[in-house]
């Protein structure tokens, strides 16, 4: 067994744009498991937006992720040690155990998962948070109907794959918005959506209009900014809004929504969620998915980094939209 | 019986603000009844705040009001005369008859009223579309638990007075938002809302933080701009925002929303509505309003302008808010 963990903490808080100067990386020594414990050795670390939010001291989903601690960021890999009779060594588990090489856990949040159907990596993916926060957003806010028309930012990314699959499998029109030709080529041509809106090619706007001819009756926003000015002007009276990320605002000064009356005009419904507040409906949701990356019906893409040191560029790419598809780091 | 109508029609929609110039006095001979139809006297002329919305010709609520005709707007008045079995000569009605001295109508949409117990003009107010507008935010999209604190924008008036009482009434802390010393002090003192901010005051922000000390659970906003900008600031996580008239976007330019991104940090539910889509429900609104009126447990404060031919101004004003409760115009 090695003696040494290797780990990343954040060291500082942003001040405008994130840079990999708000991290450090550091080699700690392992400590012997506690009665109770588990020892995992991680193989995949999540990259996520809502880690920036975390990275500010200021109001957010949740507590800010404290200084000088190892940052927090969801995990996949195997038992190598443990103390715990709910764990086997071998045993594939899902759970947060942060940007880190190994992780100690006295079990609590830590998930066994099946790694023979499903490829380990997809727990952290369309099997996990991700796709569970495009299942609740589409399922349980937009609730749409057959022949609806539903859009998705970050249509490439992990949630917004998702989102778009699952809507067209409920007989929707889906409609994509990501950044570049190969990413919205990946979106329709891959994915199966109805059609894609590059953002990059300067006509939000426009080629928003165009692709919903029929306006827009649900939108999951995993954005903000302009997309969202944008495809509110798109929405059909009593259309829904699942405001899922705001990554447009996190770095610097908020972003102002436009035209905020259209809410009232057209009597939408906006509401903001976070998926983690709502566990009671992550086994449905996870059965549901896990069934459907099975049986092919739900794929998805990965953007992978090699190595913890590497955690850093990856994620403020990920912030930037340069990662395709989830974004991991692999870690063994 | 008279020959001629008096009636104020729409002649020009508003480049920027609405002014007198956009309406016309006319007078019309009045049609003999067909079979089926009641000649109603108006009594009370009602004018509110959506009105402005129909004016332009762009994306509202409903069908702009068609240019050369009357204006639309709710009406009370007695019937005198019928040529229909369901109403007779001396019943009192509601209905949305329009800017003129006297309706003629099928019945559809004209509801007989108890005049006794209920005075006649409260039927346009408190017991009337604006109660129940109230009513419907409050108790539907808002659904307040006793403790929590609700605040409404243009406290003082038809609408945001009754929402403050019935969340008295439903045990909340009530915070109303009004302009202007005397409005603040009605507000507090007679409708018996805990707190009221004094948007003239200058210090919208800073106020409304003293009044709301345990933040804000609930929101009903019937004006939009700062105070819709001021009360995001102060939401609870779960607060749910009733978007009932954003009067602060009719004239001219859309009103940004400074910070949508706090609709998802605190997973906020923000619902535009329009209360003529819920029907089904008035009944019930109705029932309850009357009943605390009758019972003086819900009051109301009422702004008369004298004659028709005052309307266009006393309308104008009330976009300025320059009543003081319930606009209404006396026709009799």
């Amino acid at each position: 067994m090695p003696q040494l963990n290797r780990q990343i903490l954040l060291v500082s808080r942003p001040k405008g744009p994130a840079s990999v100067d708000n991290f450090r990386l550091v080699e700690t020594p392992l400590a012997p498991l506690a009665d109770g414990e588990v020892r995992v050795r991680n193989h995949y670390l999540s990259l996520d937006p809502y880690m920036r939010g975390r990275m500010n001291d200021a109001k957010s989903y949740a507590v800010p992720q404290p200084l000088n601690e190892v940052m927090i960021g969801g995990t996949v890999g195997e038992v190598v040690e443990s103390r715990n009779a709910s764990f086997a060594v071998g045993d594939h588990v899902v759970g947060t155990l942060g940007w880190q090489e190994f992780g100690t856990s006295d079990g609590v949040g830590l998930r066994k998962v099946d790694a023979a159907n499903v490829p380990l990596s997809a727990y952290l993916g369309a099997v996990g948070m991700p796709g569970v926060t495009a299942w609740y957003g589409l399922n349980r806010i937009i609730a749409p109907q057959a022949g609806q028309t539903v859009v998705v930012s970050a249509a490439s990314g992990a949630v917004g794959g998702v989102v778009g699959q699952l809507a067209k499998l409920a007989g929707c029109r889906a409609v994509g918005i990501a950044g570049g030709d190969e990413k919205c080529r990946y979106v329709t041509d891959t994915l199966g959506f109805d059609a894609c809106v590059d953002y990059k090619a300067g006509n939000l706007w426009r080629d928003l209009k165009a692709a919903t001819p029929d306006g827009v009756d649900g939108y999951f926003e995993n954005v903000g900014g302009d997309m969202l000015d944008a495809t509110l002007d798109r929405m059909n009276e009593f259309g829904r809004i699942a405001l899922c990320g705001m990554i447009a605002g996190y770095d610097g000064e908020p972003v102002p929504l436009k035209q905020p009356a259209l809410i009232l005009r057209q009597r939408l419904l906006v509401q903001g969620f976070i998926v983690t507040e709502h566990l009671d409906l992550w086994p449905q949701a996870l059965a549901e998915l896990g069934g459907l990356v099975a049986q092919k019906k739900l794929i998805y893409r990965e953007t992978i980094a090699q190595g913890l040191e590497n955690a850093p560029e990856a994620f403020l790419g990920l912030l930037k939209g340069r990662n395709f598809g989830k974004q991991l780091v692999k870690l063994i």
